[in-house]
This record gives structure tokens, C-alpha cells and sequence, in this order.
């Protein structure tokens, strides 16, 4: 019983490199210390799961203008700062990597080893015309209630 | 004794129109699940509150100008990730009433009849020059201490 | 026992000014009704701790860079929104001073004499090159696993 309620529970609304990063940190960290976390991607957080090869789904217009313009997955992603069209997030990936710190894509991986369920958002999937063929695998699909579940057997619940 | 540690409390610090939406569908999801749910609205958060017509109030010179600056309103808001000048705002409205999707003004008026609590930040209201006139109806209206009171009895608090 | 559930835990993430303002308010609210509070500043958070003045510390070149374009202290933040080159920021501190509201510098001195527990986190200050030297007195230094301690017993958890 006072298990049920010592949860992680993290909505991941942005898709800035950056707070992907922040945010899978701490997913990766509370996990290794044993918590149950889950990890809601809805809006732009979607885009951290995209695959980051193109996929041929039936779409209409608007929808297809969307998926063009949302970037692919964590090596198309920008940074909430600095960004200067892509040359802020190159810098922090470089930097990142010469100080040996676990990029995005290697993140999402130990995450998944570790039993974080990555929930995406069906309802923004649907705003954003962004279909499951596109995102990665090992995902699970909700909505607000699911999240809310969830939330509310956490001890740690963020908005990302 | 239990119930009253079973609030969700939001802090709603963004102006933009898709956060703004996120934050309405986890409070009104949360208080259909019988939770008593407060919003606090606060900076540019104000804004999704203010009424979209123009309101006559005698105000400073600086005031005035933030008035001018700052949207008025759901109808008003960009988007905090690709809004182009407001034509990222507008594909998100067209898409989601295309789809259905309840849109922010909707969203408020159903919060408003699950008796969600929304408090305007005095301080806010303060240093931007808004005033009560300027913000629609059913508010309450209250300071950082309000909030903690709140967020103190809550299991979900989140900073949108 | 109880008491170690009641603290107050912040992920400030963002080195915005109005952010940063926020945090520190609700942290000194919470610190005056008798929680304990901590801070974690990580990634752009960190700017809101540099010293204002330039710190002379040996370098890799790509540090350098990093620390020219950061922003050092308070007085340097911008705004999140309608900034205008740092207009919007000017204009939010004349105003809160003339309606005698504490500035972010005087927020911080509060939050200090309160016994706040603000904590660099060191991770970031990798990323970013930012020493010990360039930040302001009083800080503890940690990681993702110190962050995770103090949230886990923090009724109140935010992410900025």
C-alpha cells in the first residue's frame, strides 16, 4: 500500500533537447534508486520519441505539413536557450560528449533498461497528426486519465 | 483528515496557448475525477484569463503599455514552439476543432462547472498593471501564501 | 518522521528572470511558513548563481565561449517573454521597484538569512564550464541522486 504511493511521475511537454535531457536524468536516477517512474510525453515532448528516419503514413495536408516541420527524434532536437538555429545544441552535444555524459539517445536507452514506462499522449498524437509507426518502440499509448493515475500514486510529479 | 492531502494544485506561470491547454485538460481531468483542483494563475499566466474585449481603466503610463503588449485572452495567445507570428497558434485551433478537441475557451468554462478554483496572483497583477475589471468572472483573487496553503494539501502540484 | 515529508523541493531550470523571480518567491513564502526548502539550480538555473562580476578562471576555449554568453547574475537574466533584447526585463525591474516589490538580488539575500538550501548541480556546471569561483557564496554542490533525496521527502515539488 505505502509503495503504490511512491511513484515518479513526470509529464514531458517540452521537446527542447535540454530539459529532454533534465528530464531523463532524473527518470534514469529515481529508477536506479528503485522508484516506479513514468514519463508522459504530450505536445512537443513527442518529438523526443520520434524515429529519426522519415516514415510513409497516410496523412492528410495539415497533418503532413506537421510532421514536416516537427523535428525527428533526439539528434533533430534544439535547446531552450541559445539555441541560434541548431548551433547552441551542437555545441552542448559536443561539449557533452567530450565530458563523457551520456547523450539523449543513450538516456532513452537506460531508461528503457530500466523499466521506465514511456507513455505517449494519444490525444496530442491526434493534434499533431503523429502516428505510432512513427515513434519508437517499447512505448506505451494513454491519456490524461492514465496519466493522472499514475500521478497520483507519486511522490515526485513534474511538469517538464 | 486524508481527503484534505488530496488536492492538485497547479501553478500556471505560461501564456503560451499550448500550455495553457495542457494545464486545463490535467485540472478539469482531475476534477472529474472528484479531486479539488486549484489553479494559480501567475505572470504571463494572466493573460489566459484576461477578457478579450478592451476594457476602459485609469492606469499609468507603463502600465498601459503592458496592457497594449500582453494578449487578451484564450483567442490571443501564440504557441510556445513554432508560432511564426500567431500562424502556429492558428494550425493548433484550425486542427484541433477539426478533430474535435475542446478548445481553451471551452476547456475554461468546463473547469469553471467542475468548480475548479482560479486565483489571479495579486503580485502579478501588480507589476503587470492588470486589473480585477480586466479579467473575466468567478476568480478568486490571492497572494503566494493562498497557493502554499494550497499546494500544502496537494499530492499532485505542478509549475506549467 | 513526519516532519522529513514536509519539506519543499525545486528543480530551477530556467535562468529567466521572471522564472527565477517565481521560484525565489515561492521558496521564501515557503521558507517563512517554516519548510524546509531547496533549491537545484541545473543548466540556464545556474546563471541566476554566476557572480556578476568577471571571475578569472583557466579554461578549455569552448568554456570560455560558454561563460561569454551566459549571463552572469541577476542584473544580465532576461525575460521569457517579450524580452525585446532585454527591454522587457528593464522594464519589469523599474516596475517592481516602483512598486516596491524585492528585486531577484534582494529575494536571494532573503532566501539565504531563511537557510534555503540552494544547490548548484555539479553535472551542469560540467556541461556548462562554470567553477566554484564564479558562483556566489552560501551553495551546497550536488548531483541528480542529492536532488532525488530531498524531493522524496517534499510534499511540494516543482520544475522551473
Amino acid at each position: 500500500m505505502e509503495q503504490t504511493q511512491d511513484k515518479t511521475t513526470m509529464v514531458v511537454f517540452s521537446g527542447d533537447l535540454d530539459k529532454a535531457i533534465a528530464s531523463f536524468i532524473i527518470a534514469t536516477g529515481a529508477a536506479a534508486m528503485g522508484k516506479q517512474v513514468t514519463m508522459f510525453f504530450t505536445f512537443w515532448g513527442l518529438n523526443v520519441l520520434r524515429r529519426d528516419e522519415y516514415v510513409n503514413v497516410e496523412k492528410s495536408f495539415l497533418d503532413k505539413m506537421f510532421g514536416k516541420m516537427l523535428p525527428r527524434g533526439p539528434e533533430k532536437l534544439g535547446i531552450s536557450n541559445m539555441n541560434y538555429g541548431g548551433l547552441g545544441a551542437k555545441m552542448m552535444k559536443y561539449t557533452m560528449k567530450k565530458k563523457n555524459i551520456a547523450s539523449l539517445k543513450e538516456l532513452i536507452e537506460v531508461a528503457q533498461d530500466l523499466d521506465v514506462k514511456m507513455v505517449a499522449c494519444t490525444m496530442s498524437m491526434d493534434v499533431l497528426g503523429i502516428t505510432k509507426e512513427e515513434l519508437i518502440d517499447g512505448l506505451d499509448y494513454a491519456g490524461v486519465a492514465s496519466y493522472l493515475a499514475d500521478a497520483d500514486e507519486s511522490k515526485i510529479n513534474l511538469f517538464i
